[in-house]
């Protein structure tokens, strides 16, 4: 038997079935002189939910997924189904506990739900499929030499926060509802990236962890990535020390942020700090770009390149 | 605990989500002057697969429940996206035997796959989502005193597929095939739907089980619903005899059956038939539409209620 990474999977399923083999967050189809925006996640109770979560988080968390991928290419969701497969026997006030989780996510990000369909499984696995329509989506290429790289927010966060509850990792006090918080209750940055997705050159959802989005994102414009800055809370350096962690590492190859991460004209970056002050988003510079490959970080004058190692499931 | 059956857990989330609480086989919304339609159907391998079941067929099956959705409802689904949960180690033997799968399928029935995502998970897991457009679509309600009531083809034979590849049925040599291959090999009715929608008066697809079927299309119409022919093969009765079963509930009560039940205009009865002939579909009347309430089912003068006992999972 040979074992497959999640990348060979969607590889294999790529080259057999999908024919223009663009890689975006979204899928996309001409609608008229519009563009149709779809995209499915699913969450799965063995791999995606600690059992600290509560039923309302997991319909959350199973929101989240799809609704980051649109933030980071500026288009609003407007409609949704939703596929639960739930085990025998799963009693009826986590059910509607569950429901409620999809209520106030929908309410909360504008998302109609118009159906879906339930099912037995041996596990809980939740697809949610979000449609919407753009006139223009923004893609994972496009960034230009001397564009600013950016993040809507800290990473690592999310791998502290599974450490803490899944292993009962020390942390410092301040940090641990922030990095729980991030696995249990995930923000998207929906507004946030419907409003400023216009000035970005190109952006990615993160969620598939930080140097895997910046490699993919350097390959996708042809241009090397340079990072500057860390993009790290002052606590996870404790926290790391804690628990013999690399800090560098979560924040690199963590995953399951929900983040934007984008690239910015210097002509468009006052706009985009305007509306992240507006919208509450922690806008952080990480670095910037310059003609060649790949992504490389720099500390003082000496550079290192940063590997994808991603977090992919399969591996 | 309290145990809920399929239904049950869809009217929770009904309830809870979906404001217009229309029941259809597919989620319609506005798009222009046109309708968008989406439906999501998804397959689990411990409730959904027999052993025997080829990775190609299992694509193909998970492929085959919208469709059919689409198929009653006369609308062409234009893109796919699928979303596949696979358990760890699944080979990449199977893998692509499964890609093949979708990609046949999606040929066979026009539909473009767009993309999807890949997940680990304990078992088989493949959500399919469809996506169409269309300026009508063929309601569950609309059915007329007089309009006569028809199938696409004969019932009961998954249900016997089942009992042969699940409990070793013993089945006559001629019924055999056409039985496991209702199982294995189901044939959504996608032409003949998308050219013949337009002539019914009302219609839907049968999956969840006939008598569930037809007691949903005569309480959306508020019409009596009067079964004289019962749609089943002859040698269902030798099978059902030989395995100690009864015909009659394997016809009403068997479900997974992907055929289009329909209410028509006796004058619109000869233009379905001619349908029906050029695209080789076994059309079936199987009875007619009164006013009043209930689906009865007349032999000779005698009337029997068919009782809702459609098939469901949870239950």
């Amino acid at each position: 038997m040979n074992k497959l990474d999640e990348r060979k999977i969607i590889d294999i399923f790529q080259k057999k079935l999908v024919k223009d083999n663009h890689h975006e967050d979204v899928e996309i189809f001409r609608l008229g002189k519009k563009f149709g925006v779809i995209k499915t996640d699913t969450l799965v109770e063995s791999t995606d939910v600690p059992p600290q979560m509560r039923p309302e988080q997991i319909a959350r968390k199973s929101m989240v997924a799809p609704l980051s991928d649109f933030a980071s290419k500026g288009v609003k969701p407007r409609h949704g189904i939703i596929s639960i497969s739930l085990p025998r026997g799963y009693p009826r006030s986590k059910l509607i506990s569950l429901a409620k989780g999809f209520k106030d996510t929908s309410r909360q990000f504008g998302v109609k739900i118009l159906g879906g369909d339930t099912n037995e499984a041996k596990e809980i696995v939740i697809s949610v499929m979000l449609f919407g329509i753009a006139s223009r989506i923004t893609a994972r290429s496009g960034a230009k030499q001397r564009d600013i790289i950016v993040t809507t927010g800290n990473f690592g966060r999310t791998s502290a926060g599974l450490g803490i509850l899944l292993h009962k990792n020390r942390s410092p006090e301040k940090f641990r509802k922030l990095a729980t918080n991030s696995v249990l209750l995930p923000k998207p940055r929906l507004e946030f990236g419907v409003l400023a997705a216009k000035y970005f050159s190109s952006s990615m959802d993160s969620s598939d962890g930080l140097s895997t989005t910046l490699t993919q994102m350097s390959a996708a414009s042809k241009k090397r990535f340079i990072i500057t800055q860390v993009p790290k809370d002052v606590e996870l350096d404790e926290f790391s020390k804690d628990n013999h962690l690399n800090a560098v590492d979560l924040v690199f190859n963590g995953g399951e942020e929900y983040e934007i991460v984008a690239t910015i004209s210097p002509k468009n970056i006052e706009k985009i700090k305007k509306i992240a002050k507006a919208k509450k988003i922690n806008l952080i510079q990480i670095g910037h770009v310059e003609n060649g490959k790949g992504v490389l970080f720099q500390h003082g004058k000496k550079q290192t390149r940063v590997k994808d190692k991603g977090w992919t499931h399969f591996s």
